[in-house]
C-alpha cells in the first residue's frame, strides 16, 4: 500500500518521449512542391518550420502560402528536410550535415542510395536519414503544394546506420503528416522502385511510343486496357532524367529483365506457348501487389453498367447502390467514342454481384456485363 | 403537273431495303460468350436465329437462355455468324461457304488477315466479311452471355473484297446491336490491335513478371501507376495463344519497337537524356488515343479527395459535386495501405476544377491534390 502509484515514477529521458513531446525546429531546403508541402503540414501540425530556395522567388512565395518562415541569420535547426531535384540532393545533404553539426538531415529524393553514400563520405552520416514520401500523380511547383499531399500515402525511411535519435526525430515528420512509414534499407528501395515505379515508366512510354505508326482511324479502336497501360505515358519527363541517372543500375537491371521476357516471346518456336507462360507469370505477380489497407487482395467482381453521360446520372448509379448496401471498391469509367454513353465498371464484393445486378436491373439500368 | 409524286415511284430494289427491312436468317456457330451474347441481342430485336455448338450442353444451355433456336435438319441460313475459338475460326468460316452457297458469312475471331486469306483460298470470298467485335473486360463462358455486351462499343468490319450486299447483311448485326462500326482492311485491322491490344497485353504481363525479385514488403511501395499498367496483365492467358500466333507478324514488329526502345535507353550514353526523348515521344502518343465520344481529347484537371472507406462516402462526395453542376469525366480510386481512407481522383473539365475544390473544401472534404 505504501508503494507509489505507477504514474508518479519518473520516467527515464528518450529519444522517443523527445520527439513525441516537442517538434524540432525544422529548416526545409526546397521550396517547390513537396518541400512546400511539408511545410504547410508540418506548420499546420504547430511546428517551427523555416524554408528557404536558391530561387528568391520561389521562397518568398512558400513563405507566404504558410509553409514555414523565413530563416533569420543565426539558423541552427535540429532538423533539415533537403527538397531539391534529386541530383542536387547529394551535395545539399552533405552541406547541411557539415553546415549544422548539431542537426539531423533528412531528404526526399526518390533514390536513395547515392545519397546514403554521399553522406556516409562526410562522415556524418549517423545524423542522416533518407526519406522517400511517395505522392500521388505527377504534379508540379510550390504553387500546387497541399500539407495533405502524403497524407496515408506510404512514407519509406532509410535509416542507413543512422542513430535511434537520429531517426526517431526524421519519423516525426510522416506521423505529423499522418503518412504510412516504411523502414528499408537504401538500396532495397532502390531496387524495389525501380520495378514498382521506374521501370513501368519506361515500358508504357514505350508501348506509347509503339502506337506512332498508326492512322487515327486504328488508334481508335484502344480500348481500357491500352488507356490503363500507358496512362503514366501521359506524365511529364520532369525528375525523370534524374531519377534514371541515379536508380541507373537497378533501372537497368529490371529492363533487362523485362527485354529478356519480351524476347522470349518474340523468339520462341511457339509464341502462343511462350506468351501463355509470361501472362502466367505476371498473374502470379499483380496477384502480389496489396489491395485496400495493406490486406491480401479480395475476391471482387466487376459489374458493368451503361450509363447516359449527363451530369448526374453517375450520381443516381451510386446511389442506387447504395441502397443495396453494397460497397463500391473501385470504378472505372469507360467512354465508347462516338457515343453519349458511358460505361461504368463497379467493383463490389462477388457475393454481392448478383443481388446487385439484379436490383440494378429493376431500377433499368442496363448491366453491359458482370 | 402530271408527273406523279416523288414518292408513288416504284423504287429499285436494293440490298440496303432489304436489309432494313428483314433481318436475315442467321445461324450462329459457336455458343461461348460472344456466340450467345450476339445471340441474345440479335433475338431480343426480332431476329430469326439458330445456334449450335460442338459442345451439345453449351449449345443446349445458349438455346435455353434464349441466345437462339435448335438448327432443324434442313437448315439454310442467310447470314452464318462463326464465333468460335481464333484458331478454329479459319476452318468453320471455309466449311461455312462452302457447306450453304447462298449464306453470307462473317466470324468474330480479333485476328482478321488469316481467315481472310482462307476464305478467298476458297473462291468464296465474296460472301465472306470478317467482324471484331471489341467487347470489354476479358470474360468468358455462356453462362456470361449479355445481349448488351458489345453494346456502344466498336464493332470492325473488314470486307476484303465482298459483294455490296454481303457487307450490308452483315452491317445489320451491330446496327442491332447498337455498336460503333469501323470499316477496316484485314492487314491494317491485324497492325492496329498488335499496337493498341497484344503488345499492350505481352508488356503488361512482362512488367508485371519483373516483379518476382520483390519482397511482399517491396512490392507493397506499389502505386496507383503499377496498378494501372498491370492491370490487364491480371487477365487470363485464354485466347492469347491463339491471337498470338495467328497475329504473330504484326506482333513481333510491334514488341520490336518496344524493345528497341527499351535496349535505347538502357544503353544510352546518358540514360537520363534517352529516356526523356522516350517520354516525350510517348506523350505524342498518348494524347492521339481519343477521349469519349472520339473527340480530341479535353483539357481535365485531376481532382484528389479524401474519402473514408465506408458506404456511402462516394455517394455523398459526388452528390456535392452535382451540387456544383460539374461533369465527372472520370474517377480513380486509389485505396492507401493499412490505411482506412481512399483517394478518389475526379477528372473535370479544367475551367471548372477550382471552383469544384473550393466548393469541396467548404463542404469539409479533404482535398490531397488538384
Amino acid at each position: 500500500m505504501t508503494t507509489p502509484a505507477k504514474d508518479s515514477l519518473p520516467k527515464p529521458p528518450r529519444a522517443l518521449d523527445f520527439a513525441a513531446a516537442t517538434p524540432p525546429l525544422t529548416h526545409i531546403i526546397g521550396a517547390g512542391l513537396i518541400g512546400a508541402s511539408i511545410g504547410i503540414g508540418l506548420v499546420a501540425e504547430g511546428w517551427d518550420v523555416t524554408i528557404d530556395d536558391n530561387d528568391a522567388v520561389a521562397a518568398r512565395l512558400a513563405q507566404r502560402i504558410g509553409a514555414g518562415r523565413s530563416p533569420g541569420a543565426e539558423l541552427s535547426p535540429q532538423l533539415v528536410v533537403v527538397a531539391v531535384p534529386p541530383s542536387a540532393a547529394s551535395a545539399v545533404v552533405s552541406d547541411a550535415l557539415t553546415r549544422w553539426p548539431a542537426a539531423v538531415v533528412t531528404d526526399v529524393a526518390s533514390v536513395k542510395a547515392p545519397i546514403a553514400k554521399a553522406a556516409h563520405a562526410t562522415g556524418y552520416a549517423d545524423r542522416y536519414v533518407g526519406s522517400h514520401p511517395m505522392a500521388g500523380r505527377e504534379i508540379s511547383g510550390g504553387l500546387g503544394a497541399q500539407g495533405d499531399l502524403f497524407k496515408a500515402r506510404p512514407w519509406v525511411m532509410c535509416p542507413n546506420g543512422a542513430t535511434a535519435d537520429a531517426i526517431e526525430i526524421v519519423r516525426q515528420i510522416p506521423r505529423a503528416l499522418q503518412c504510412d512509414v516504411v523502414m528499408m534499407d537504401a538500396e532495397a528501395h532502390d531496387a524495389a522502385v525501380a520495378r514498382v515505379s521506374h521501370a513501368p515508366q519506361v515500358a508504357a512510354s514505350a508501348v506509347a511510343a509503339a502506337l506512332g505508326t498508326l492512322s487515327p482511324a486504328d488508334v481508335a479502336l484502344a480500348g481500357q486496357g491500352l488507356r490503363d497501360v500507358t496512362r503514366i505515358a501521359a506524365s511529364e519527363a520532369g525528375m525523370w532524367a534524374d531519377i534514371a541517372r541515379m536508380n541507373h543500375h537497378a533501372l537497368v537491371a529490371t529492363l533487362d529483365h523485362i527485354i529478356g521476357d519480351l524476347e522470349d516471346v518474340k523468339e520462341a518456336d511457339d509464341i502462343g506457348e511462350a506468351l501463355t507462360d509470361l501472362i502466367e507469370r505476371g498473374r502470379i505477380e499483380v496477384a502480389r501487389i496489396p489491395g485496400k489497407h495493406g490486406g491480401a487482395q479480395r475476391d471482387y467482381t466487376a459489374v458493368t453498367v451503361i450509363v447516359p453521360d449527363e451530369p448526374g446520372q453517375l450520381l443516381r448509379l451510386l446511389g442506387d447502390v447504395t441502397d443495396v448496401g453494397v460497397n463500391v471498391e473501385d470504378i472505372a469509367i469507360e467512354h465508347s467514342p462516338r457515343q453519349p454513353v458511358g460505361l461504368t465498371t463497379l467493383y463490389v464484393l462477388s457475393a454481392r454481384a448478383r443481388e446487385l445486378t439484379d436490383v440494378l436491373s429493376d431500377k433499368n439500368w442496363e448491366i453491359a456485363a458482370s
